[in-house]
């Protein structure tokens, strides 16, 4: 009976067949339904072949605490409402920042299980109606990408944000900084002020809402999606124990465990990996988490990205979307939100920030909830 | 691809092993992780062959609302650091008052996907530290089966209630109520007053501290667990609509959904099934919920429970534990509770509460979530 003994294998296997998103940021006047529905609807119009939305048979809605920034729990039947999909089973998923990736786990099983063909997963969060606030090169790489990603939060580089705050003082007849390039500014104190250190502003993800969803199938049915499906081959999920507990702060454990797990179980190894989204919460934990999944040796990651491995023309590139850190991090959408991205690279249809390798076949995600409480990785494989 | 035409079947069975179940009440020094771990130091304690928790390969936590309750979210990596279990793969599931049978339909499909032989599912809440306040034949059954529940929050009959009253007045020295009988008391403005037509206090579920937990197994491993497996044989979910959009306010069509699924799956009729937990939050929605299942006809509920079929000794016997009035409502736990006594009656170890019929085989649980924005009913096979 012992667990670890196995690589373990779905019963049958998973295909993604379409994804959407909603615009990332802030948006006083939608609630999260609204989003959900405005995701919803961008996968509708984006399927290759159509469906009809009675053909979804269950539904999983991951969510951080529409209790707390919504006052209104039990959102999974309400989604189902919205999307006219009632009395489809619809659960609501809570692990935090991981709750959307999974809720694709249990999409993943419940096609796996036999009880589902056709599974909508998703995920949510409506967060800038409570009060908030909230770098180094991951910042300006991830901004890079998210300068390229139409439904990104910041649709725009560090670059442009430095040209900003100079026409904003000449305008006001304050005095103009001068910044020689784009860490110059980000080490400006007035531009990027401390929050803790080492971080600065810009090296935190903002306050995001958002959501985002993806169609999970039978893989024997893809056909009737798409001619272009994206494989699940490997799910990895752990949980770890609260950071004061942790045997070290530059790893976290439970991402460890599910890469590896996740791995095992698509038979490949980090080398294989061509791209990934992975949970840059803050600009240091892209490159935590470039450590954990085996793409560099501990202590290395800095200097990929530093020498450009991790940009969209790297051998590797990371966060293609912009990251959490441009795109925006609604919470309960983040995980899903990656999964579409990786989708959208490996059909070829990531538009100006495309990875220009014409052999792309394998991508990864990496979604933390908490401080490592819950890892989820996933490896997708275009079909 | 239309998902009306199947009653699906899980790809592998599924079995439950073992139940263990916290007191239920309101206890001001505990947590929602202390409630946990009692229910699971309980569900060891009483696991016919003892197992090792390393062998737990995957969990659920059914949970209502930590965030408001507790003003703590991702709740499922606590629990599982503190029973020891970090990092196994463990999930929140948040379904209002369904939250834990939700959880448990994951358990089964995390199973039957080939991914995990071993999965714990449970649910707990802790509401008491909240300010709040919280009858006819349906209070005068659960009560007196809670009273034959030693965890029950109310361990206590409708008759001891009238007699404490009469015996605290005569030594307060205030005027004696006469009390002819149960219903008397229960007519008594000043013991059960109103609290919103038709119900009155004891119509409605109290505010409970809690939890509950199962083991669930792949089939062909119960063997190494107990000689008395319990088999999952049906499971049904369906969504509802807001109560305000209903066609009819004597009827949920989400439990009617979930358990025409369920009957299917098992291949039963309502007639086959010999008891049942069902979600009896008010007096009146256990008449709803016996009819939803087609117990008795629509408007036949009340007349059953009169003559006393849904009683101990009658022939369809509900709420054997004393049911959400009388044993206790801990939201994200009251699922899982109810599944954990239709094992102890099918096991034939319910003590007192025992059901005489000796050749006890079909259980059925049903768990509704808010309004009926969720239901999961559940069918469990002595094995």
């Amino acid at each position: 009976m012992a667990s670890s003994t196995k690589p373990r294998q779905l019963g049958r296997p998973v295909s993604i067949v379409g994804a959407g998103m909603s615009q990332f940021g802030a948006f006083p006047g939608k609630d999260s339904r609204d989003l959900f529905v405005e995701a919803f609807q961008d996968m509708l119009d984006h399927l290759d072949q159509g469906m009809d939305v009675q053909d979804i048979e269950c539904a999983y809605v991951g969510n951080y605490s529409s209790d707390l920034f919504e006052h209104q729990g039990h959102t999974a039947p309400i989604i189902a409402d919205w999307l006219g999909m009632t009395p489809v089973p619809v659960t609501r998923i809570e692990n935090a920042c991981a709750s959307s990736s999974s809720a694709m786990r249990e999409g993943i099983m419940a096609i796996a299980s036999g009880l589902y063909d056709i599974v909508l997963v998703g995920g949510m969060e409506k967060m800038t109606n409570l009060p908030t606030e909230g770098v180094t090169d991951v910042a300006i790489k991830n901004h890079e990408n998210g300068a390229l990603n139409p439904k990104a939060q910041f649709n725009v580089t560090i670059q442009s944000l430095a040209d900003r705050r100079v026409a904003r003082a000449q305008q006001r007849g304050l005095p103009v900084p001068e910044y020689k390039d784009e860490m110059d500014f980000l080490n400006d104190p007035q531009a990027n002020p401390w929050i803790a250190w080492p971080l600065r502003l810009y090296d935190c993800a903002p306050i995001t809402d958002g959501a985002a969803c993806v169609l999970l199938v039978a893989s024997e049915l893809a056909h009737n999606f798409t001619d272009k499906p994206v494989h699940v081959i490997g799910t990895g999920q752990a949980s770890g124990r609260p950071l004061h507990d942790a045997d070290e702060l530059t790893s976290l454990s439970a991402a460890k465990i599910a890469a590896s797990r996740a791995y095992e179980m698509a038979d490949v190894t980090p080398d294989d990996i061509q791209l990934a989204e992975v949970h840059d919460c803050f600009t240091i934990a892209e490159i935590v988490a470039a450590e954990d999944l085996g793409f560099f040796s501990p202590g290395e990651g800095p200097r990929a990205v530093d020498e450009g491995r991790t940009s969209l023309t790297g051998d590797k590139p990371i966060n293609t979307s912009g990251g959490l850190k441009a795109k925006g991090h609604p919470v309960g959408a983040s995980g899903i939100a990656q999964v579409g991205e990786i989708f959208h690279q490996l059909r070829g249809e990531a538009g100006p920030r495309q990875v220009a390798n014409p052999n792309l076949e394998l991508g990864l995600t990496h979604n933390v909830g908490g401080t490592g409480g819950t890892c989820v990785v996933s490896i997708l494989q275009r079909g």
